[in-house]
């Protein structure tokens, strides 16, 4: 029996392991990736995470890795499918039929990218389409792209994509962007950037490999072929929830309602970082998510035990 | 005019100007004391902020602020003694008489050391009392001294003054100690550490320099008159928010009321960090707040632009 298993290795998961170990706590993170650290690993730059200035996301998750280890933390690979509620304890069951006792839960498995839900999208997946320009860019150096989105990750990827690059075509289904406006400003400084607001992808077309996209202007319905190799996706994220739909309270988007103290609708059931709703989605309010669940997830325990 | 004037370069003060710094604010941080980090400062060693494990306050502070200066975050040095709400905007005002007018205000003062309140404390304030055993614990090698207090900071004071004094009394008003169980086993485990439960200090005496403490027994009322040098205080925290009582709603304890959205009760004044009401007081909580503080500025500038 565990004190608690924490599902899931991103920020929230690592620094909810490092406060359990601080706590003296027996604790178990289940992860289903071969790596930790969430979606930070493929983000080319954290700027933001106070005290590590201009840190790769990779450099970033190693250290948050390297933190728990350094702990002595227990990880375990596995691909979690259920909770079940056993009255005295919670019951984790993986996808490989193994069933482990715990006291408490901590979901902290993240949210992942979206699709388009374009034709041809499903057969190109990584294999012309991408949702990690950091991961997947340089394979498309010299050539032209083009980069779906208008928020932060999407104008950061043309950013990153535009010094690899021929031209890279920025597809927005709205003017607005909902990006920060520093990188707005470097967006609209680049000259192999080109915007195009009002536009979606209408189809992802080529035979063996991807060739070009139609787009289609959602005022006009005019349609134009970009001839492209690669097509960048950066629509947004959906929490990854399905696994306890039913068990915890969500809202329309499967996040699971719970304030800062990370407490769901289900006693002994916890969530931390960016699965549950917030408003502001960032490594540091992951982490400090972490921290938050453990406080209250001790209070938790020493009112069962 | 600023777009927002942070008070406070502690965790959360930096964090707050790293991100109005990336979301291009003309933003201006104020702060007291002659360095930045707040409480951190003071602390021998920062083990749960993710990514740098076993970093020292001092380091991390500096850490922090080498961040802030990287993105060329511009600091002033001033006493606040109070904002004035000039309809459209807001006026800082400093001890001084400088006043700065700002569009939003961010109050991240964090908290400072309660007094015991005892005879002979500001006697000896500086001169045998301290409120931080890593800056003081020093100058007692080989000495007797005692702690007091029942949290986390408390122990921790006793567990590094036991390396350094020769005998460390731990002075409690309760049995019960409000520090994690990890640390408590540490102080059990020490020889030279005398836990005396049930106790209160009396009185703090000595002619030019300290040289006893009288403790009393809160059940008995029996007193006893320890032998040693120095005292010292981890009874806890006060926010520093007498500069805007009135202005903004508080708590009975002083903190200031807000969620993680950091929205105080005046249109236009924000709160991150220590200072405000929440559970969990840590070094990233503030470094979160700092983040969705930000957030939310933007949105009200925004709004009024």
């Amino acid at each position: 029996m565990y004190d608690l298993i924490i599902i899931g290795s991103g920020p929230a998961g690592l620094s909810a392991a490092v406060y359990a170990m601080r706590a003296m706590l027996n604790v178990l993170i289940i992860e289903k990736e071969a790596y930790s650290g969430g979606q930070i690993v493929n983000t080319e730059r954290v700027d933001n995470y106070l005290g590590m200035y201009g840190t790769s996301g990779f450099d970033l998750a190693n250290a948050f890795r390297g933190h728990a280890n350094s702990l002595g933390v227990q990880f375990m690979a596995g691909d979690v499918n259920g909770i079940e509620d056993a009255g005295t304890h919670k019951v984790v069951c993986l996808s490989d039929d193994r069933k482990l006792d715990t006291r408490a839960v901590l979901i902290a498995t993240g949210a992942k990218h979206k699709m388009l839900g374009a034709p041809g999208e499903e057969k190109f997946k990584g294999m012309g389409v991408s949702y990690c320009a950091t991961c997947d860019g340089a394979f498309y150096r010299g050539k032209t792209v083009v980069c779906i989105g208008g928020g932060n990750v999407a104008l950061e990827d043309a950013l990153y994509l535009s010094n690899l690059c021929d031209k890279v075509y920025l597809i927005h289904r709205r003017e607005e962007l909902r990006a920060s406006m520093d990188v707005q400003d470097k967006v609209k400084a680049k000259e192999n950037i080109i915007f195009m607001p009002y536009y979606e992808v209408a189809e992802i077309c080529g035979s063996d490999a991807l060739t070009e996209v139609v787009i289609k202007n959602n005022k006009t319905n005019e349609e134009q072929t970009l001839p492209v190799s690669g097509v960048f996706v950066a629509v947004g994220m959906e929490p990854e929830t399905d696994f306890v739909r039913g068990l915890v309270d969500m809202d329309e988007k499967g996040y699971i309602i719970a304030g800062e103290n990370c407490l769901t609708s289900c006693d002994g059931i916890f969530v931390a970082g960016d699965v549950r709703t917030k408003e502001v989605r960032q490594v540091v309010t992951a982490v400090s998510d972490g921290a938050c669940a453990i406080h209250f997830i001790e209070t938790f325990l020493n009112k069962i035990l």
